[in-house]
């Protein structure tokens, strides 16, 4: 069965993102670290394209061990994402410059349709290797309407960030996430489990183990999503 | 040279107490999930005493992995303890019955002094082993100032719970965590990282390992501590 499932890192003391993210940072100043477990991966340099807002060229080629099992997984069977604005690209408001098509280049790895939230309308824009951002304006159910009809039966991966991911699971929507821990303090930005209470949510922790920078847990929603 | 140190386990979503402490559960509800991957060490096994509040016998005697060196390392090179009032036992407001002397039975793990944080005068009570627990009711300075006269060149241990860690994360007073990531969620309780900021207090992840049950990440003070 079709799933919603979430793959994000956070660091150890909780955060999904450093303060303030622009251009520079898209991670927010200091929030590099808990990309690291990914650059670090062959599956991330295979993907990885010179025209990316964030450049992490390795000259071994990346690592092919549990850390890059656990990225390449994040892929899989997944037909369609949402991404918050700024997973899109880190910068706000009304969109300025229509011929910036976001940080992921002309060739994104996401290879099928992206629905990114936003309060600015703007027409899709069609990429090269499968992926066609879509904008959508009218809020997170009708972005996971469309997502699902997308996907065509396949799994939607909620991609990000912090703030998106919340409130798909205050609504009751996501059916499992797929978190690293990256060994890194952050110490401000963006708190993933802020004031969500995971367990009465109805998640409980499924899976653990350890890759070479990160360590990965899988939780899952056993019971029924609160009402809306 | 001495060092302040802490030893503790936090949840996934950062939590190092469940809800509702008690004597029954001495956690919190449901927070017994934080010390699995202790109760399943050779070293806890060896320690455990019937006497205790908790009981946790496993017929194979326990494991000798890497989570049994991380919690035999614990006690390594510890001068002296100090405790918040709930780690002595899980009982609030003034000494009802003296003859009760804690969670820990006759003879207690700690082997040392052990200096508990409590509102409540109290004689000090020597028990088996080495331990004798001492009642400060004069602050977290104070405490910290017998520990480590007592702990003669030896390292001072807080051995939780969060709220008294807390307190002497602000005071600037600790220079290594060593933290215990176990897989599994608790939604509530009592938030390990509440509104501590560890990056400004000049803290770093220098040490990451996968045990068995648990993650184990060791955090270093790096910078001069923060003017009080």
């Amino acid at each position: 069965m079709s799933k919603v499932k979430v793959s994000f890192t956070v660091s150890i003391d909780g955060f999904g993102a450093a303060p303030q993210q622009s251009l520079e940072n898209p991670m927010g100043i200091g929030g590099e670290v808990l990309g690291e477990w990914v650059f670090a991966t062959r599956t991330f340099q295979r993907m990885h394209d010179k025209e990316w807002t964030f450049q992490h060229i390795r000259k071994d080629g990346g690592t092919t061990g549990i850390d890059d099992a656990f990225f390449a997984r994040r892929f899989l069977n997944v037909g369609a994402w949402i991404f918050g604005r700024n997973m899109f690209g880190p910068v706000r408001g009304a969109w300025r410059d229509t011929s910036w098509k976001g940080a992921w280049g002309e060739t994104p790895p996401f290879c099928n349709p992206v629905f990114v939230l936003t309060h600015y309308p703007r027409e899709s824009i069609p990429m090269r290797g499968g992926t066609t951002f879509h904008f959508i304006t009218d809020g997170i159910y009708r972005a996971l309407e469309r997502a699902t009809a997308a996907a065509n039966g396949k799994d939607v991966c909620i991609g990000g960030g912090v703030n998106t991911i919340q409130q798909y699971l205050r609504a009751g929507l996501i059916d499992e996430l797929n978190l690293a821990i990256c060994p890194a303090l952050l110490g401000s930005g963006e708190r993933f489990f802020g004031d969500i209470d995971l367990v009465k949510l109805g998640y409980t922790c499924t899976d653990h183990v350890a890759g070479e920078r990160a360590t990965h847990v899988a939780l899952e929603r056993h019971a029924a999503a609160p009402s809306q």
